[in-house]
């Protein structure tokens, strides 16, 4: 159960504000998420970790030297907006690239992408590690396909004392990737934790039962299975994770292991201690080495009754990293070496933030690209009502409204944008962020992936014409493709956006116009034929056999679009 | 709900393995608890805190550097057993003295005063520190009265500072409790927790009500409220905390104040902030300065669901022992001062303990007092039924089984010892510590130091006699009213016990038989007289008026066990 709220709505907001608020020797509240109170020095790498609420400390009571440089807080259990990555990034980041660190879970690869593909635009090198450590999520032939529980402690960690070492960004990329190939987790849940505002929780487990290997939102585990002795309990974690061990002996491993037994939120010290001390004795039977083994809550899920175990194989170079100092709100090892921890001496704030000076022809063309976003406006609010009842089929509902809210907010900053002098790049970034943050959702990141990544095929002072169009069209379909991580046939926004870019790209000679309506066809084809396929991903794919019949809503929007785009371009 | 553990008679035993297992750097495990893995300085006043287990990091997680020297770990929710305490003391006391610092419970109270009698009567200075911070539990004019809640962390953090910054045991006496004077806490409850194997909560709360100023260990509140915001929660707190601010511009108090909002348990870290947010505001619009506040799990309780709130009113002198460095495994700030910290390099273990060596006379008289709790076991083993049948009527209905377990393990306790040499002195201490051992409860560590305090009376070289016999059973009785803290007409063993020594102090001439014969006649009346009394102390408080008509039976098995002595000496 919360108990103690304001309004679910400002939850998260007000927790990151209280953190703020007790910690200030460490953070500071940056438009999105908290940044380190002290500047990061010139040229060195930052490490920009986030996620969702409700996973404190994870992840901004991780924020201090000798780890994270940021953290962008997204809603409980929500990944960050990509405006809200963003934003923290550009007040993080002072010269020597981000590692941006998050668990591997959908929504947070598509709005950290998102962000990460706005940041490349503006010459940031940006670099993407994916924690993904629970070994019940996938197999270990796939272990980077895994999703993130625990491991983001170790992971987090030794990065960040990379850093501090003077590691440069390549240098931490590689550590962080190795110490995330090192680690391995597996947890158990006794009963589910209530969101802020909701009277049931989020799921329940039977009485005397848990679910193995149930994930820390709740996501479905291998197996129900009875509630064991405290030392059967520990037998389970530790066997299913040594199943992985690397061989000793070699690549530096010669069985030294750090250890993070990690409370979810209601399974108490004193049940986490005595399942350690089991733990710790079948570590010594198995010729295992605990390095500075760490109990308590890391990554909690609110107040759901479980734990988790992580293991990670240490080689010198990890162990030296491990042990390292750390200072953080949650997180304190150790002294921090003496270095200028001079207080940062300002924000930066996206409400603040200039248009850069654009010419003359690429204002002209910022206003062609506000009208279509105005076009798409208009079509959007057309069809919001056909295109949530397509969504309800087998989806949420949401799709008609999040494409409307979206589009309104696109077409509104880029109008802003151009009243202020803005040229078409600028213009395009401004639009992109908006839509994301307007929809919220993975259409609206998509979209908003896409619109950002059309503004990297413009220049805010040379002049556009009809190939930039088409290349800006191509660039925004592969980043959707590149973020969104579907396939052809999964039924998705991709089964009409790639036979549309591929007909586009084909009929193309001098006049954008006449080749996308006659793509824009082909896409309405291929998006009515999806009503034959199966969904696959994101929620629909619970219900996924309900869906057939009824086209995809994402894939029929693109294609509505991309009509009202080509017809706009031929007037 | 407690989900992980073995049985629940190891759990907390377990717990205090597991953290040992896993804070080897910091923690050893010795008999009754932990002390640090290093050697306390010679001469330096040993910190030594406690409590019953369940409030994890209270008490254990405590211990290290700049805090804790040891930490007696009682099982859940009970006061470690006087034994316990006594060998923390013995594995953390290097010549400096020490202090005790416990929360102000009865249990608490008794056993560490126990082991207090015993240490002391070893030479040892050793002073108690009773934390008493909880504002519900009495009024401002009694605030020593209080019970100890969240303040435990701020006193013993502040007094080890002391101690660490080289203060001797007046000084870090006086620092610890002018740190509790300065510290007040106030606390709430939403639903309760469970301890290890029961299957219901320990008490309940009404969904959606909260219990106003309920106590750790579920100790009723003031009252029954419904719950508010997270904003009216801070103000409900703050507020009332605030009515015992003192004046500012006074004995160094300037309005800066140390802040710990503790969760109980299952209120979690995103609640906790949202709370402290408002907290800080209403702070800065009181012109209060928060120095360091702490926002988490402190002194826990379970998996209770609550929070309190602390505040330290601080002079410069707390203010600075208060942000020193601490290097605990659960409390960690800043980087410790380079020092010696040699590993220990024995653990002192009471089985290991060597008898002193004793005279030819007290070696007889041991074998007289051996005789003589041989025939307390007697006594107590023929009236065990109708003591357990007295009790029952407004108690527990243990004292019989009580009295019964304590006697006969005073009497093997006392055998044993005779049977390796020990003197009078040596086989009381001994048999004092046995009795409070094997017994449990109130009256058992209340005999146990009787016994313990009798000890005092004798020595072991040189010869006793009868004058001895009386005044080792004034200093027990004498015992029995310090640590007791009940006072004539409460219905205790101090009804029979006060009249009693008067009696025996008038008729002692030069035989102590007949005198303590005489006198164990008044106290029998005096025990058959508290029949009329309506009983106000202990568990017996509850069904008080119950009790009226029943003799108490403390009070009767004192006159028994008299009126067995007198005619022992007597024969």
């Amino acid at each position: 159960m919360t108990y103690l709220l304001n309004s679910p709505g400002d939850f998260a907001a007000e927790a990151v504000r209280g953190l703020v608020a007790a910690h200030g020797e460490l953070l500071v509240e940056v438009p999105g998420g908290v940044a380190r109170a002290t500047q990061t020095p010139q040229g060195q790498p930052a490490l920009v970790i986030g996620g969702g609420s409700g996973h404190y400390p994870a992840f901004a009571g991780w924020v201090g030297p000798g780890m994270g440089h940021g953290a962008p807080c997204g809603n409980v259990f929500s990944s960050p907006a990509a405006s809200e990555v963003y934003s923290v990034v550009r007040n993080a980041e002072n010269g020597g690239g981000v590692i941006l660190g998050f668990g591997n879970y959908a929504g947070d690869v598509l709005h950290f992408g998102l962000a990460a593909e706005k940041l490349r635009h503006e010459g940031i090198d940006v670099r993407i590690v994916t924690v993904s450590d629970d070994i019940a999520s996938n197999g270990p032939e796939n272990h980077r396909d895994r999703r993130g529980v625990a491991g983001d402690l170790p992971v987090f960690k030794i990065a960040g004392a990379a850093i501090e070492a003077g590691a440069d960004l390549d240098e931490a990329e590689r550590v962080a990737w190795k110490a995330n190939d090192a680690t391995r987790s597996f947890g158990l849940a006794f009963n589910g934790c209530t969101l802020p505002g909701a009277d049931e929780p989020l799921f329940h487990v039977d009485k005397g039962q848990m679910g193995v290997g149930l994930g820390i939102h709740g996501e479905p585990g291998v197996r129900d299975d009875r509630i064991g002795s405290a030392a059967e309990t520990a037998d389970l974690l530790l066997d299913q994770l040594l199943t992985e061990e690397p061989p000793r002996g070699e690549n530096g491993y010669d069985g030294r292991v750090a250890v993070i037994l990690n409370g979810l939120g209601t399974v108490k010290y004193e049940e986490l201690f005595v399942v350690y001390g089991r733990i710790a004795e079948r570590l010594e039977e198995k010729g295992l080495t605990a390095v500075r083994p760490e109990v308590g809550e890391y990554v909690t899920s609110l107040d759901m009754a479980g734990l988790s175990l992580t293991l990670v194989f240490l080689d010198d170079e990890l162990e030296k990293l491990w042990l390292a100092p750390v200072e953080t709100p949650a997180y304190r090892r150790g002294a921090m070496p003496d270095a200028d921890r001079s207080p940062r001496t300002g924000v930066w704030n996206a409400a603040e933030a200039e248009i850069p000076r654009a010419s003359q022809d690429s204002r002209v063309c910022a206003q062609s690209i506000a009208a279509v976003l105005e076009t798409f406006q208009r079509v959007c609010a057309d069809n919001e009502a056909e295109l949530g009842r397509l969504d309800a089929v087998a989806g949420d509902g949401d799709h008609g409204q999040g494409m409307s809210f979206g589009s309104r907010g696109a077409a509104r900053a880029a109008r802003a944008a151009v009243d202020e002098g803005a040229g078409a790049r600028t213009t395009l970034l401004l639009a992109g962020q908006a839509w994301a943050d307007a929809a919220g959702g993975t259409s609206g990141a998509l979209w908003g992936a896409a619109l950002t990544s059309a503004g990297g095929a413009y220049s805010d002072t040379e002049n556009a014409d009809d190939r930039n169009v088409v290349d800006a069209i191509s660039a925004g379909i592969d980043a959707v493709i590149r973020l969104g991580g579907a396939k052809p046939g999964d039924k998705t926004m991709v089964d009409a956006a790639l036979p549309f870019r591929d007909a586009m790209e084909e009929a193309f000679e001098t006049e954008a116009g006449p080749a996308i309506t006659a793509a824009a066809r082909v896409a309405r084809d291929a998006a009515d034929r999806t009503a034959d396929i199966t969904a696959r991903l994101g929620r629909a794919r619970v219900l996924g056999e309900k869906s057939v019949g009824t086209p995809d809503p994402g894939a029929l929007s693109f294609s509505m679009l991309m009509t009202a785009l080509g017809e706009h371009l031929t007037r």
